[in-house]
């Protein structure tokens, strides 16, 4: 356990942690308290999400390199799963996609202009793996396209019966798993040297490895106190959403993906700010199009077994905007391989656009 | 006569010549039989679409330069072009819409994804002329954008009578064969340059050249084969595609695109397994290109003369964002100059997004 | 007065300012003559543009680096700033949106085009700053996403009401000019290095700079002029256009736009035909951007102020759809620093199918 005790030294953060038996008491003894259990949950979830990132590249590590690459890719958004399983389960389906759609266009238009802010408020210009970033950014837009454009075209056809849409939804889910698979066999196998400037990053950037007994017990614990925490916020978040006057769109594009992505959050902004940007954009856009090519697939597949009646990728054609725009523009960005402040700014500037956009939409159209 | 026995031993697919006959007969004999119609039309015309393929490449070369460039560039995708005319003069404007989009999105997304991967298979990483591709990718994007963007302005404006869209088409068509002069004025006089490795590339590639009364004879006798099976696929198609199963939108979109462009894509494929990529990608983009351009505004040109009534270039939306979104990526992925064979496996499973939407779209939205 | 009188010989457009009286005095004798006013108010507007430019480079340039670039980036759409706000002032939105999309769009399409293509005609291949060019389309992308977003999201919900669109608006409005004003920190300021070529050349290229007071003096007189012209202008236009046959979207999109950037036009055209296109694409990029961070932000502040209802900013769906395919165009085009007539005369008939889309659009959806 000492590893453990000397992380909590290190991170302040993990005092927090002291909130997640005070949230699942809490829900206890005061059901209706949606406003408290609403911020409680939350601050518990953001110490959960960073032990288990740590969790995670202790028992990579330990692996070996296949397998722990694996690992990584699979259980590095296991918050933001864990919590729309939550919500999937609760067949809340407009917050499960409003999450995916948010945590793809939160990564790679957030994370990533925080990064490039931070970074250059340090450093005049900052240079990172161009290829490597093209790269990833390809397999965002790519995972975005195949996510979003059935919405976009299914949309255009009102009188398909949503069995159509389902059995379209399935079959789609199950491609972009393949590609998925595709993916990790050309970055951890085949093609693994243009990604590996990043990768070596990660392992020196990180904190020192624990023992693989601790890491796998805390990966156990703390995702059962994740699920257990997500019931919780799941369920506050709707009336916590009204007393606070955010729509439910707000909620699920912004509230949920920035407490999901905390963690990884504070493992690129640091990054950034040792000048290492290529482990930064790895991490906003690997994680953006994980959650497009993993997360959201995997929902849909789980719906059948957890969630009260199947869930289809049909989006919001404004979330569709949205996550096309913002892969586009991370794209775009940085296809260039340099960076200053302002690039950041304006990436946080569209993104508060969006959040802006979403804050003041009526309930019924999330 | 020689070579085109020579042709016959060297290319076994020719055999299935043998097909046109059966096919003509059997529309005689049995025209209500309209799946074994359909599926004989088709094989039919894949050695057609070759042979026309290779005779239009040895008329271009023996008439020089300028004007076999010239030859190349308008008989290029004939085969697309008389199948299209075919279903134009049946009145199936939906179909020949569909190819025509259709032909577009097979074009820069499955044979560029297919030559990718092929190729990748063989190679590790393979690079390609960027400047040469960049233009094509730039021509593609903007011939793409003139040929949607009036779909989608169009589409907004409910009240705007038939006429005025037809007068639109007119002038758009006329507008877009302008362009496409200009670029055959800029890519075989005043820029040759820039063109020039994929061009000799291509003569290297290419099968010996036949004498030109050979070439000249099987052109015309070829082309007038290609429509008569046409016409008989054309009647045949919405039929057969309800026995099987499949929306006109999928008949146009895939399997007249995969049958017309059958040709360049076996010579597309043979140049990426020979690590000659420039080769690939220029037929793929400058094919998808040329039917944007050109054929495309062609049809509604001819739809005066040979249609029952005028066509016009509105097409459904969910085209139109396939489309654009097949343009948008091409430009992305070609825009490094370097291949591998994850970027070609993606390629094909946005293509296979888009085919497993079509299939399931209801008959009447197509 | 000298260099004024100086500027007279040299410049034979400015004979056209005769026409200023005579189009104020036709508005008293004769305010029912439409056509002719319009046209007359078209005629003088395009020589007090060019003085006025002149005017605020020659104040610009004295009063120094930082305050003379916050005064050029201020200053330099002025004449479309007043046009549109004497559009405001008669509460004719439609006519005052069409203006700032359109401007956005002839900068980005057919300034850019004319300058590719007549840059072209005179060599063979020209090169320009990349990384500007990149940073400038970088800048005009995003704020083209800030502006036009919005009306994409809030348009699919109809059930929003016009107050909640309208605290959106001026939420955006605000955001929009906070990342303007970064942006002039970053250009001015911190990365000044990046964009200095451009600068440099601009004021080589530029005429003999007036003393102060002639400056400031013809700055007031002729701001005052283009206000009084703007004013019959936008009188006269809704009538002229009906006579003319022109939809009010094609009047706000390519009529007011050509005419308010004439002068700019001017500058960038003898630019590229002395190979300096870095300034060129300077000037049609950065006036596209300073439009859509500034002039269109400005004027939804203003519309408070001097409007009778406050604006919003939601476009028609078509002008978005233009907005943002001209943005994507020109950050792709430019992405690559070179150029030659084809791209020029590509991105004219994009502009012309534009135009021609517009042109045939009945009335009532502009």
């Amino acid at each position: 356990m000492k590893p453990l005790l000397k992380e909590f030294r290190r991170n302040p953060l993990l005092w927090l942690l002291a909130l997640v038996p005070v949230v699942l008491v809490a829900a206890k003894v005061a059901p209706a308290a949606h406003t408290l259990l609403f911020v409680l949950s939350v601050l518990a979830i953001v110490p959960l999400a960073a032990l288990l990132s740590h969790a995670t590249e202790s028992v990579a590590e330990k692996t070996g390199d296949a397998v722990g690459g694996l690992l990584n890719a699979t259980l590095g958004n296991l918050t933001e799963l864990v919590i729309a399983m939550a919500a999937l389960h609760a067949g809340q389906y407009t917050l499960v996609k409003a999450s995916v759609a948010g945590a793809i266009v939160t990564n790679s238009l957030f994370m990533l202009g925080a990064s490039f802010l931070l970074g250059g408020l340090k450093y005049h210009v900052q240079e990172y793996n161009r290829a490597g970033a093209r790269l990833h950014a390809g397999l965002l837009l790519l995972a975005t396209i195949a996510l979003v454009s059935p919405s976009a075209i299914a949309r255009t056809d009102l009188a398909a019966g949503a069995v159509m849409t389902q059995k379209l939804s399935l079959g789609l889910a199950v491609l972009l798993i393949v590609g998925y698979g595709l993916g990790l066999l050309f970055s951890l196998k085949t093609h693994r040297e243009i990604f590996a400037g990043a990768e070596q990053a990660q392992a020196e950037a990180g904190e020192p490895a624990w023992p693989i007994g601790l890491a796998l017990g805390t990966l156990a614990v703390v995702t059962l106190l994740v699920a257990l925490v997500s019931e919780i916020f799941v369920e506050s978040v709707q009336e916590a959403a009204k007393i606070f006057g955010m729509s439910p769109a707000f909620v699920g594009f912004v509230v949920v993906a920035l407490v999901g992505g905390a963690a990884e959050m504070t493992v690129a902004l640091s990054a950034a700010r040792k000048n290492r940007l290529d482990l930064s954009v790895g991490i906003a856009l690997g994680s953006a199009s994980q959650i497009a090519l993993f997360v959201g697939p995997v929902l849909v597949l789980l719906s059948y077994l957890i969630g009260p009646t199947p869930m289809d990728l049909q989006f919001w054609p404004g979330a569709v905007v949205m996550v096309f725009v913002s892969t586009l523009v991370a794209a775009f960005i940085t296809s260039g391989g340099r960076s200053a402040w302002f690039i950041g700014a304006l990436l946080i500037l569209i993104y508060a656009v969006f959040a802006m956009t979403l804050y003041v939409l009526p309930p019924q159209s999330g």
